[in-house]
């Protein structure tokens, strides 16, 4: 219908294959590690309530009218805050409220893409990043990964074989969907090498708070010393992804920028959003609440690799993530996950399949499993009842042979 | 700084005049007719107050989760029902839940618009659509409009040398600059021409709630025959702006298409701000809340009518809106807005310069009044001093002559 009135970019953005996929998974009667859901009982309902009435009795009519596209100043100040002791000195100049960090790859897509234009990204990388940037009919270069993120041999090539490239996209810590870190030594050098070849980052960070094993690493921006780095992050994954808020931490100049596209985009972020938001920084300890997130996504973390050990074939590999929502597993060549996921799903056990995750390659052996969302009890059962299928999946694929 | 690295849609959209002009009106000593804002005090919040707390204790875990893109089905069950006393019959597949309707407008140009696709709007038009449309290097074809909003004959003229338009843009309900209303006889019309000349219509509708005198009118996509009608629409103008909630209602096959490019823009509306609006809904009664705001606004459009028969001179000529937030002025052709705003904001009083409405002719001799944002004191102290400028600047005007 009317289909001579669409953009090419329709052509782009389908209704993506990981949606038809999660509304497979959405019956209860599921186990889903599909989905990149925070664990829902740990929101802090109780007190964000307290922080609601406060806000209605003390700004109520500034909470509900049409407020500046910058973003609420007290909570821009909050973030700085927090954007210091993770090692970048930043003013709330620098900053952008934004209505999750997606809003930032959308933004980020309108104001650096041209059609045809290269980003180059890890391998593989955040599906709803390559869908916000194929709007934009974007190209990609995909750069091999390994347990240290992305490797830097690989990007300097990259970088040679395409000088026109606009932008590296990374996320650098407990990468979606692999679960893996940057090493402390390419982070340096992935600046080096922006600098030498005179190209952006765009660096993604919605899980670097969620750290529960090993040693932090400051983020990539700490190292920035041309003011490349622009740096997006997110409450979704330490507070409430309903209240859809995200922030850019960039040069003023690309701000400014951002903010006119903004404007016209949507005018500004959920004012109540914002000050429910700093009002809970204010009021309550958003760190201790972290804590808390860490412990169980740790606990639960170590119950689904455990689970891997017990119950799936040995020929099957995964990551080991010491933080975040997601480990990565990786088949014996011979198996498409896609086939395995329709048995899965006749199993009531469901994951999402790794194709989507790579914008040219399409690895078929790869699945990406969720743990933060999932009780131990169900993570045990779900695991059990997948390692069934992968056992039945290798052994004919053995007796193929 | 990185100029390089932009695409070149931050040609299109500078941060905008508009903006500049509203920094300058912040000052509290300036009585400001600028903004579009809806009337503070008249926002609910005690009542909002109720409906976070219930939404907190019935499902405050859902309210803080992530949600489908498609929006909070009961908040768009209840639309349905309120777009039925309209006389839109329609179903909550035909909606999508947005940030605000000014997402409606870039998710339209999204949609629709390759690059220097023509759209056909109204002279003069909301500046934040033709921005919103900019983004995707839109032409625009202006048509002229009277007190019966948008010229049939000309839009036909222009629908014939434009075969190739892809959407007429319309406001038809108080417009926003010119407070004007398009006649029932040219909303047969209009979908007629659309009919014929196989063009789009937008329908944008923020302020069709707010008629404070005269016969409501069905609106467009009442006569759709061919559901050619995109309408959207807002809580930012009945309920609250911060919150930021508007919809889109149109064919299914658009609505899966703004689905997938609402998904790669924010993944999905703030659940919080659309459970607590629908629970609003579902406790207190919306439709006696407007009748209030009908109430406040007509009073405020009758103190500043009276105002500009008693302040300013005789050859100024003014729209008669009944209803909405604007009020549109038009000077003798020899005075240009932007230099009387420039004395008027010495004298501490502001409006917006007609220019940035055209996307096109930029009539120097207009400008935008907004009357809903002031109490009547501030509306006769702030057009006694807009009525002085305007004399000063007529009798200067007479005497070059």
């Amino acid at each position: 219908m009317f289909a001579d009135k669409l953009s090419t970019r329709t052509h782009f953005v389908g209704t993506s294959e990981i949606r038809e996929v999660l509304k497979v998974t959405e019956k209860p009667e599921v186990i889903s590690f599909a989905g990149g859901l925070p664990a829902p009982e740990l929101f802090p309902v109780e007190d964000i309530k307290v922080a609601c009435d406060a806000i209605l009795t003390e700004s109520g009519v500034e909470a509900l009218q049409y407020s500046t596209t910058e973003g609420y100043t007290p909570l821009r100040q909050a973030i700085v805050t927090r954007l210091k002791k993770m090692g970048i000195d930043t003013t709330v100049d620098h900053l952008l409220m934004i209505s999750g960090s997606q809003q930032g790859l959308d933004l980020t897509g309108k104001l650096l893409l041209n059609e045809q234009d290269t980003v180059i990204c890890e391998s593989p990388t955040y599906l709803a990043a390559i869908n916000a940037f194929k709007v934009y009919n974007a190209s990609f270069v995909e750069v091999e990964t390994d347990e240290d993120g992305m490797n830097m041999e690989k990007l300097e090539k990259a970088l040679q074989t395409n000088p026109q490239a606009k932008f590296i996209y990374t996320i650098p810590d407990f990468q979606n969907p692999t679960g893996r870190t940057l090493s402390l030594s390419r982070r340096k050098k992935m600046v080096a090498l922006a600098n030498q070849y005179n190209v952006l980052i765009v660096e993604d960070n919605p899980y670097g708070a969620i750290r529960f094993a090993g040693e932090p690493l400051p983020p990539i921006k700490h190292f920035d010393t041309e003011e490349r780095v622009i740096y997006l992050s997110t409450f979704s994954k330490i507070f409430s992804p309903g209240l859809r808020l995200g922030w850019i931490c960039a040069h003023e100049d690309f701000i400014k920028q951002y903010v006119a596209f903004k404007q016209a985009a949507d005018l500004h972020t959920d004012s109540f959003a914002q000050r429910i938001t700093a009002k809970y920084i204010e009021l309550f300890d958003l760190d201790a609440h972290i804590e808390k997130i860490k412990a169980v996504y740790h606990h639960r973390r170590q119950t689904m690799i455990d689970c891997i050990d017990r119950f799936f074939p040995k020929q099957v590999t995964h990551s080991s993530p010491e933080g975040g929502l997601f480990i990565w597993v990786e088949l014996p060549e011979s198996v498409n996950s896609r086939e395995v996921f329709e048995v899965c799903i006749q199993n009531d056990v469901a994951f999402v399949p790794g194709q989507a995750f790579f914008p040219n390659l399409k690895k078929e052996n790869t699945f990406r499993l969720n743990y933060s969302n999932m009780p131990d009890r169900k993570i045990i059962e779900g695991m059990r009842r997948l390692g069934q299928v992968l056992h039945s999946f290798l052994n004919s694929n053995v007796a193929n042979f």
